[in-house]
């Protein structure tokens, strides 16, 4: 592709120096080549710059980049993004269901979808345009699914779950397993709450490997659009989360949770269940929110404290013996003592 | 089905009001339809179900539901979890081998027990009456399971296991995977111990989705009768859980660890290698237990400290900076200094 | 297997006692019988074998085994877990494409090598001699996997991944999920930024069940020889891991961290992204690094402190209402007070 296209493509961002450079594909500036599009951020990358083989950039207006073409852009590293996905757009398979996948006679698969060899779909469940699910995915009863996802190998999808457009479900991933959910009974034995709710999830959605989302006791586990959630995230039944949230790996949220819009959870860390965490509040990794979090609130720690005092107490934590040793120098001078 | 009906099938629980209220289904006070039926656990319960649309609810004796009709119940949760069960039936796939599952020739699948698409079962292998094993699940070889157990899709059971009755396996559990040991060798790398164990699950166990058990080292990783596991949840070799036994997600278990019966342990929470955990014992979120624990005790923090102590410790950890306040205030009265 | 042979394949070992000792298999101390082969690793031993039924051990030269015969080692569990090897060697499915499977035509099976049944291999993918690919398990386009390698059940390799020889994946582990990346667009949404590197995955590397190693957002993710994974482990995107380093089960590693050789992860701990952590070095259980660490350097807790600091500030952590107690004597002493 022409530099020169690319920056077009891009919306029309302005090229310095040669617009007919043909590019191969993206790089780093430590590993790319002389054929490839790198992109820096400021001025504090013009040295990395000079010593790399890159053979084009994505830069800031007014930044140096030699003697190299470059893409003058405000927001370069998200051009790049949008770069890397025009130079290696996603190979995808033909349209069509693979003699070897399984569609049950009752589903209901757009002729434009893909859907890959030993993956199932059961009965009454519908696969929107353009959707691609890959080998040994499995969509049980009654799912339905939006335009332009795609199920990643070995996904699992349980029965009546509901799916938006464009949402992408990595390998592994889980949506719609039982809630964890237990009556004790006359015998002061666990017996089974039916989950016989379901799982929502809106469009622009993103799950990761081996994550997992369990379906509603009753009503609906809902995911909102925009919302992004890593590797190995559980979120419980009747958790409600809102838009454009995100969740890093490892992440897990107990049972009938509400949490905002552009909540973040950094990784490892956890909500009870029942609680509410406002739009724009912030959990730190490790963070264990057991009460309510205010909207745009900053959490850390287990049970989480605000930012500022997670972040005081610790450092004093990692002293406590110099503490020690000034109570007890202390009791030494009032004649104080240890009993 | 009708109240009436549904109240004998509860045990000959009492109706007040139409025993031939026509119930759809279940629903919550704040989602549920006119022909739902809801519960209330009791008094405080009374002004929401004033402003509540559901046509029927079940009740503790006394408490005022309103004009609808009511079945008593001193177990109200538990009644409406079973009624949940009856109302909306788990549906089943018809009984036989899917004609694209694939069930090797030295296998037996009992001719009740249902054995989805894309479904393997390996050599040597045993389904019990009235199991299902959904879409895309894989049992190896010589796997025994038992009568009325449920494995959900995608789940993997590897060769030796043993299952029991009406055990749940969620979507992407794994059973049996090699427990995690090495020996160093001569050159010191790590040499993989062969697992040549097993793991035996006891009856009405529930695995939870993309929890792991591993296989032994030598003899049995064993999980007793209705003990509970949820999502993401690691329970290494050689381990032995007792009946009963809770694990909420993402708990660890390190190798050869013993749980007693009923224990529980919280979210997020974990176990080191050969330590006991007596009977009723209750390990809090994100706790991390490093040395036995007694029946009956309860443990919070990591490593694990007597709840009291916990929550005393974890109070004070947030208030660090003012005790680092009051200690500078004596160091000035007396004359210390930091020094 | 007689004794003596046994002794002989482990590599010379001296036997005391019959040679022609029949061993059926091996055993633990406490349950292993009379034609079964245990181990003890010293003195402290002795009076356990006193009370076993085990028929055979290896030991250390000079301790007292009773009776029995005796393979003589100086390093006996790892000749031991080599033993177990050899009296219980793995069975392996026929050489060959099972007619069940799905193999891409444009894909190359070594003739050597088992694909399993409903298991899937992409186009343009590599399986060399002698490594088998279980039911159910699936690979993309375009991997390359070497000799000798075991994917297990349901396993997930994606395209492009790099694998080498005699490399195990646990069943539900996926290799080459997309990483956790997104800029943020001009409408503050979240934009994919497309992961188009892929995993390299060395020799002798173990992922253990429902591990999740992502592809680069450029580049390679890579994991070094010998290195071995645990259950639950999460490795994220353009990480570079050594070689012999070890994960125990549910660690997360963020995305860009290089991690040296013989680095050590107990349980349950993290590190941020681009951090380094040198060779030799070992974070314990929970431990969370966010900070460089440097070779050789042991931490624990989160933020991770160095391991003596660390276990000293836990100890006084517990203590925390006697330090109280002990400053309010003072102030009452000097006539401080809290305020």
């Amino acid at each position: 592709m022409k530099l020169g296209e690319l920056a077009e493509a891009l919306g029309g961002r302005e090229v310095e120096g040669d617009g007919a450079f043909d590019v191969r594909g993206v790089g780093t500036l430590e590993a790319g080549g002389v054929a490839d599009l790198g992109f820096v951020r400021g001025e504090k990358f013009v040295a990395p710059l000079r010593d790399s083989a890159i053979g084009a950039v994505i830069a800031p207006e007014g930044v140096d980049v030699g003697p190299r073409p470059v893409i003058r852009s405000a927001h370069p590293s998200l051009d790049f993004a949008r770069a890397t996905g025009l130079l290696h757009p996603a190979t995808r398979p033909a349209a069509g269901i693979h003699p070897r996948a399984f569609v049950d006679p009752a589903a209901e698969v757009d002729p434009t979808a893909s859907v890959g060899p030993l993956a199932s779909v059961g009965a009454g469940s519908r696969i929107g345009a353009g959707t691609i699910v890959h080998a040994n995915a499995s969509v049980g009863d009654d799912v339905v699914i939006g335009r332009d996802c795609v199920l990643h190998l070995g996904c699992c999808v349980r029965e009546g779950t509901r799916i938006g457009d464009r949402v992408i479900l990595q390998p592994g991933s889980v949506i719609g397993g039982d809630g964890f959910g237990y009556e004790f009974d006359e015998q002061g034995r666990h017996a089974k709450v039916p989950q016989v709710g379901n799982v929502v999830i809106g469009d622009d959605v993103e799950v990761g490997a081996n994550a997992t989302i369990d379906r509603a006791r009753l009503g609906s586990t809902r995911i909102g659009r925009g919302t992004k959630i890593d590797n190995l995230v559980m979120i419980a039944h009747n958790v409600e989360v809102g838009e454009h949230a995100v969740f890093i790996s490892q992440v897990g949220i107990a049972g009938s949770t509400r949490i905002g819009d552009r909540v973040f959870f950094m990784a490892q860390a956890g909500a009870a269940g029942h609680v509410r965490i406002g739009d724009g509040a912030f959990v730190g990794a490790r963070g264990g929110v057991i009460h309510d979090v205010a909207p745009g609130e900053r959490v850390w720690g287990f049970p989480a404290l605000p930012e500022r005092t997670w972040h005081r107490s610790q450092a004093i934590f990692g002293k406590l013996t110099e503490l020690v040793r000034r109570i007890r120098r202390l009791e030494k001078k009032v004649g104080g003592g240890d009993a």
